[in-house]
């Protein structure tokens, strides 16, 4: 029986003896059923990781946690709405679960999910926080703040620590939270850490969100950690994983915009390809500043070549060093935008950056990688790859070599997605400056 | 000449060398005449401060600082624009300074002003951001991720730490900068400090920012910095001055619905007197829900006077201990709430808390404060206060003593607001928990 429906001496009552405790945390009930656990199943994916390449496995939690996820507070109150959502006119409520969600890039974009920014001012929202056993107390404090907001789109906020919960009937995932890399972590090490978060998440999706979940993943190396998620995830469409590259598209428009002395509301058509690290590729040869080609507008193509990437690239450590933060507002802003970009039509003529799935794309990327690409929306949720594109040897070099990076995080993930023994043989360091 | 207004060749020279540098900052120009600064006029004002009552004064800042305020980055070059918002049936720009620029709460704040949530979609805006010398890289750092963030209706950002440049033509001040209370410091130091940080800036606005400048004021103690503030601002009207009870109220309305078992959006009505301290009163007499008085809804009224107000109070608290940080999500969406509470008009019925200058209050409450009353406005950036609110002795008890000590505060800061030599009487420390 839903708390709204009982009567009101009664909740008051309830309500009295529930909050004679200084928190505000009220655990009225739990919002999910708990469903067994396919944990132990493997779905025919070998988990076999060599100790010679790896130097610090994590062992996947397969203990039933001691925390569950519940609904917070007073969002534990909103059972009676569905009558008032309809006089409204309101569409039927969207969930979206949020990984890392104690972390300071979620800190920005709850608050922009809730506030209707992102899904509009008649899209009612539920959230559900994952957070980590570590960072529960602080899950918590998150949702007193979204309590505090009084945001009229928010009706319910679910926290906890269990993918298998707070994944449940998601229909969007943004999968932020991730292992940093800690002091002398090769790139490697993080691929298995994180890789085996994200293939644990990947089987949770699996098991309970939504058939047509959407799923944008944000945690480092994120072009690795979806192909591990999709992987572990047979039952989702493939196409519906994206790797975040678009804080980088969108640096890539302000250094376009900075060098050719316009607005950045005039560069359109940047893609970013390849993967998120050092060897993505910023593509000015399709690029357009005022509908011209990029080259036409910026006649000093010596900087093209050398320095635009470099200064794309660089924007995190620059601000990492100017701010002391890494940039947690202007990544939540780019989720924002990778989202719209999904449910809005992309304006005509112009597209967007994902790192999305190669299988069947026109450009002769490998197929079976998450390779950043342009992409176009009729703004339900889905996209389609752009055809008409141009490459050059210049292009054509570095798209070669961002390419050869990412076959080669897969093979050191092998273990991840059902790919036999991993063999890693990364040539060297190519996180991002100003990334963790 | 502005640069959108050179040639496109010249242009990218001009570019092409300015960026030669890591760094996308680029002082094309300085954006704000330098005008006589009328720092050593008092305007009357003495400003004696005996030495026991002070004990860790701060020198007034006199020389003229180093660091001039200047556009930033690719917002210098958005004056050939004014076009395009014509075409785009864009409002006429709305120039908004924030003092505290770099810190966390400006952080979200920044963010939703420049993404439209605040003034509107149809409302382009320059952003003013006050920082210190202390805080002048992390100033550039937001300025940098504002730039990424790539939103069109964010048309300027400057950045500087002398408020007579950052309040020039301002339309709206958010002053959140304000001193935190150092080991040891009395309220009546902290009072001494930030008072005399608001004196100068109620000087800097009634020299440039524009005639009508809205000025909500966050730095804490906010009530008596928005006092000296206005008593510092002749030339501008009192009643433009207010200080942020907004937090407080939203706070109040979540505890009355965790109580009731209602939802948050079914309270009203409700109102924060006085003070934003401890001596604050939350208003349960006048505050409905679901459009009935809060009493007949909730019976236990032994909780309303006994533990309500302590709730609404301890949460910043409870918060800094769940979540390590103090409350700048909540804080930032309070202060947008307050914003739009002026530019909206008030839903028929209620209304909404706000720290104002007592002068012609229908309350007999003493005049020449500044005290959080109920307010409604129609939209113009202009309040009445509300007249038809209850008093019983409950409430009267509680408004005596915040008035009380507002009065108190008040005779502390003579010396900042031309009333002669400050006397300190501030019976406790009356400090929300978590908050500076």
């Amino acid at each position: 029986m839903a708390v709204a429906e009982l009567s009101p001496s009664y909740k008051t009552q309830l309500n009295a003896s529930r909050l004679s405790f200084l928190s505000t945390h009220v655990p009225i009930r739990r919002r999910f059923d708990v469903r067994p656990r396919p944990r132990h199943k493997r779905d025919g994916i070998y988990c076999s990781v060599t100790s010679n390449q790896i130097q610090a496995p994590v062992s996947i939690q397969t203990e039933q946690p001691n925390i569950k996820s519940e609904c917070y507070g007073v969002f534990c109150l909103t059972y009676d709405l569905k009558a008032e959502e309809e006089t409204k006119s309101w569409r039927k409520m969207v969930t979206v679960a949020v990984s890392g969600a104690a972390g300071m890039i979620a800190n920005h974009l709850l608050f922009k999910l809730a506030s209707g920014e992102v899904f509009g001012p008649d899209q009612p929202i539920a959230l559900k926080l994952l957070g980590s056993e570590r960072s529960f107390q602080a899950l918590e404090g998150v949702a007193m703040e979204l309590e505090d907001s009084l945001y009229p789109l928010l009706r319910e906020v679910s926290i906890g620590i269990d993918p298998y919960d707070i994944f449940q009937d998601a229909e969007w995932a943004l999968l932020i939270g991730a292992k940093p890399r800690g002091p002398g972590m090769e790139r490697a090490d993080l691929l298995d850490i994180n890789g085996q978060i994200f293939a644990e998440q990947g089987k949770a999706l699996n098991a309970v969100a939504s058939r047509n979940v959407k799923v944008i993943v944000v945690g480092n190396p994120c072009n690795t950690n979806a192909l591990i998620c999709l992987k572990n995830a047979p039952n989702i469409p493939a196409k519906n994983f994206h790797a975040l590259t678009r804080l980088d598209e969108n640096r890539a428009k302000c250094q376009l915009a900075l060098k050719a002395g316009v607005f950045y509301d005039k560069v359109s058509n940047v893609t970013i390809w390849g993967n998120h690290s050092t060897t993505q590729v910023p593509d000015f040869l399709n690029a357009r500043i005022n509908g011209l080609p990029v080259k036409e507008v910026i006649k000093d193509h010596k900087w093209l070549e050398e320095e635009f990437t470099e200064k794309v690239q660089k924007r995190g450590g620059v601000l990492i060093k100017k701010w002391g933060r890494s940039s947690a507002a202007s990544t939540a802003v780019s989720i924002v935008d990778a989202i719209k970009s999904l449910i809005t039509p992309t304006p005509k003529g112009d597209w967007f950056s994902s790192g999305v799935y190669t299988n069947g794309n026109p450009y002769s990327i490998a197929e079976d990688v998450v390779f950043s690409m342009p992409c176009r929306s009729e703004g339900d949720g889905d996209y389609e790859l752009v055809k008409d594109v141009k490459f050059d040897d210049y292009l054509l070099t570095r798209l070669n070599k961002t390419m050869a990076e990412l076959l080669a995080e897969k093979r050191c993930t092998a273990h991840l997605i059902g790919e036999g023994i991993a063999v890693c043989d990364l040539p060297e360091d190519t996180m991002l400056p100003g990334e963790m």
